[in-house]
């Protein structure tokens, strides 16, 4: 009963190519906190970033069969989100399909389950984000939906909302608020710069952001030690 | 009562050192996918990989008196496999007893537990793969089996039996069938080879694989977006 | 109702720089296997190694407030000690905060939740030990203990107790026994400079170590193979 | 920037009822296995069933607050759901909360985090399904979203959706889907009744729902045991 | 490429009912310690206690279908086994298995994965120990071995080797060691009896075990408190 | 090196019997939200609540000697409180040991660590909390301090501190501050039953704890669902 959506709607990539530039924490903070993975997911290699368009595929678990349907789905510039029905930590994916996802211009892929074929990935500068490690590999047995509505790792993905990922985590921008939420992280990072040079100096944040009445208000209290 | 094996069979050299050219995966899969030790093993340090002959030890939680013992069973090509008799994580395992075992011939470790000392491993490149790193010493107390069938991070493993690790993970061949996966891995690995250039020239898996049909029958449908 | 301890003695630099030069799993045995924070604390990056006097600070779950108010307290050759007051995998802090401590002196973080920015705090050189990664952010609305006596990672901690960690996790050295273990740790790196020498040479710790009385005593019986 | 929605659509109370008389999984099964939360989600006490329309409301860490507000929003048949915007174990919810929730009609509660007073709530028959069991308690400073679509144990549950809890799980139903699933179970009940009927006579699964024939396509053999 | 082995060989039940009375942790002493399950099975209900022959089944991650093939295998008085090929939470079982399973004489279910329909199975009284419970289905696409030696949450079992359950757990008695280990038991039973009438009475294990001596001599020291 | 402290101070019995009728949660509230154990200490059995002066052991991992020299240090009202020096989850303890305390006044047991004979503790009504239960043994090789200062599931615990435990989990009370909290928790409980009261009748926390303002001013808005 699986199904696969074509044509769906994708981010534009100039929008998308924006957020290339910027870190996933400082997005999170621009829209609300929300949107975030669960930090279970870590990449493989470090450093890395990667922002592109959300590519969606479930998977039953220890089945790998709709990574395959999802490539013909592919566009250049989509970053492949792939979930588990049920949780699972085998080895969905490794330097085949990542060879394939290439040629079709996807890149990367965010896995809530394992991975392998690290070593050649990493050769590959190919960036994978996942729960886990595993040699396991998988059948292909079940397809599961492609470029539906999912939840991975906590988090709700719509097909072309645009994906970011760092050495931080992962996190997810909605298409129709991307535009929004990029010029309040250029925002964001001008003002951070301005703080990092005082901070330099030795200026205290108790002092730059004024935390001091706010903090007594709250009851802190200072004393003297007595060793 | 723990019992030491003395002059157990070990799987011929030109035989184990075939396998340190192949990848853990491709091994799972040419041999039923069967052997791979648990996910949580992860090496200390990557890329590596290492091929050698099953050097079995078990240990008491917390104690790590019979790796002194298992040293002296040691013989060139060896692979240090411990595993503890209930779970622990202490760091049974650092850098003297890495230069006693490299002075022995042995290729590397693979321990159900924790280890130490890992920039001084790294800096030596001794390889370990393991459940966790701690600083937590270990007492010398009880001693445990030395050279008996384990069950190491859940896989059953021989004295002699083939073991291979990477970055991937941790796998067993047992010692009968080494030349028969050794010959089916290759196989594999030629195989991987075309299907490489394929993919990468942008045929889809789906037709490399003829899995159009297949999916039809399990009721995959393609349905167009509407956004 | 929180506190900050203002004026706390410190351990001499010329006590703590000594430290810098022992790893962590020396200093614990030195102590009689004592101090050792768990092993969920590792670095965000290796190899790495720091000793410093402890400033100890306490968060509420999801608020980092109290650390902006450990800056003012940090003396350089601090070690910024962070324990929440229940536990959280927020990324507590990032690089305004590692540039700030810098600026006071502070060379480096443990901390029992997450920490986010780490490819710019790994650009910086600044060394932090974390439970976990996250993006996730935090707020400032409860303040929490700076420079009281905190329990981290299972360790307990005042403020002025030496804090050294590397690639193998972290320990604390009371105080006032920071003479004594220094001392004993040098007697055991000389020592163990001895028994490297002598295990490269093949000499077994079987015999180095003179156990095999005491394994024959505690019932280790040698058999012959049978296969 | 937290929102409260006021007045959102509930699924009829007759609906909801029909599934307080059926399981959790066979629910799962009827919608196509989707909709479940997570497994670490245990009840307090068994056996235990309950529906009820979802109430819906986010948390901050550590910050129970909006917990209060949401009671306000309560109609009689609402089953409140809560999930924290970071991951948390703490004691958001106790008897005092539950009393409130009792007296407007609230039927239960599940939460992605923690929850304290089990003894009370389980001899008022107050049924919880929570990730643990903490007596730490939680502050009242960030108000988070009620009556938003959120996502809790990895399900995704808009306000009025139909969630369906019991000794298995929790579960959510669409809205819009209640009444097919509903009818759907009722069909898979009716049918496992016959079945439960012929395995309790002997039959065997494998001749119930012939399986034989396609085992053996899919290469299963059987030989004798040799022992 | 999966097998069932027919007829293998079993312990015999006078031998397998005699197990029944006696507790899981003293089978565990009196085999020198080995044989003992993962501690993350655990029972849903208690108090419990079962013994009876291994019936062995593989299965695939998230596809139950070698469990009907293991049915068709029972015979009175076994204790059926399941182990994943690779880990999974998934529910694999319920109330319809249990009742097939209990027509052919089956005494109960181990799984290092999860268990559905507790509610059913626990007022059934089919004792079952999982790794989780959860009410995730399972699909019946690749069979797996039946029959054969499995390693199941790190014990490595056979088919027809003596399986005791209960509150502590799970142990594996090799069939070949059943009549020693049960008289070893019974020994130990009694042995137990009388400690237990003299620590009752207010004597020390202190003097009963006569460790006075062995203690002083590892060092332990009385001092007077200063408080 | 292990030392056994004799003759320490404890809380009055008056005083610590006063904590059976209280909560854990209420005196985690009532002093400071500070001395709560971490939550993976679960009992064997609910309901329960037990009040007793900390009688401290730590034991070394796999191994439960110092507990039997703990019992000699024994007096009535004792709650033994045993941490391993290193993580561990072996069944430290059973229906012998329990037996044994019991005769000499001990009221429970917090273990941060395995438990075994649950079954049987249970019948005797001997509570425990411990971290896992498994029928692995111990040994017993090297002793641990007993009446020290020790640090127990993060919590920091000194010999003749106040320990609480219920279903919600565990607390230490400073010895000092005993009769503070105690009076402190009184008059949380009566505050508490006024509340009870007009909750169950109907009125909102958010009035009765004058919370629309501050929930204004942190920004909260309540809007039209438009579904």
């Amino acid at each position: 009963m699986a199904v696969v959506v074509r044509n769906t709607e994708r981010t534009p990539l100039t929008t998308v190519d924006a957020f290339a530039k910027i870190g996933v924490a400082t997005i999170h903070e621009a829209q609300a906190r929300t949107g975030l993975f669960a930090s279970r997911l870590r990449p493989i290699y470090r450093p890395v970033r990667v922002a592109g368009n959300a590519l969606t595929c479930e998977v039953a678990p220890g089945d790998n069969w709709s990574i395959h349907v999802a490539v013909e789905m592919a566009q250049p510039g989509d970053f492949l989100i792939v979930t588990p029905t049920s949780p699972c930590d085998d080895g969905y994916f490794g330097e085949l399909l990542a060879t394939s996802l290439v040629a079709h211009g996807v890149r990367g892929l965010v896995i809530d389950a394992g991975v392998r074929d690290i070593a050649e990935l990493t050769a590959m500068g190919f960036p994978v984000w996942s729960k886990t490690v595993s040699a396991q590999g998988t059948v292909k047995e079940t397809p599961g939906n492609v470029q539906t509505p999912i939840v991975c790792a906590g988090a709700y993905i719509r097909p072309g909302d645009v994906i970011v990922a760092d050495d931080d985590g992962v996190v997810v921008v909605r298409r129709e608020d991307a535009e929004v939420v990029r010029a309040a992280c250029q925002g964001r990072e001008e003002n951070e710069h301005d703080k990092r040079v005082r901070l330099a100096a030795g200026e205290l944040g108790l002092d730059m952001y004024d935390m001091r009445g706010k903090l007594k208000d709250r009851g802190l209290r200072y004393v003297e030690g007595t060793s």
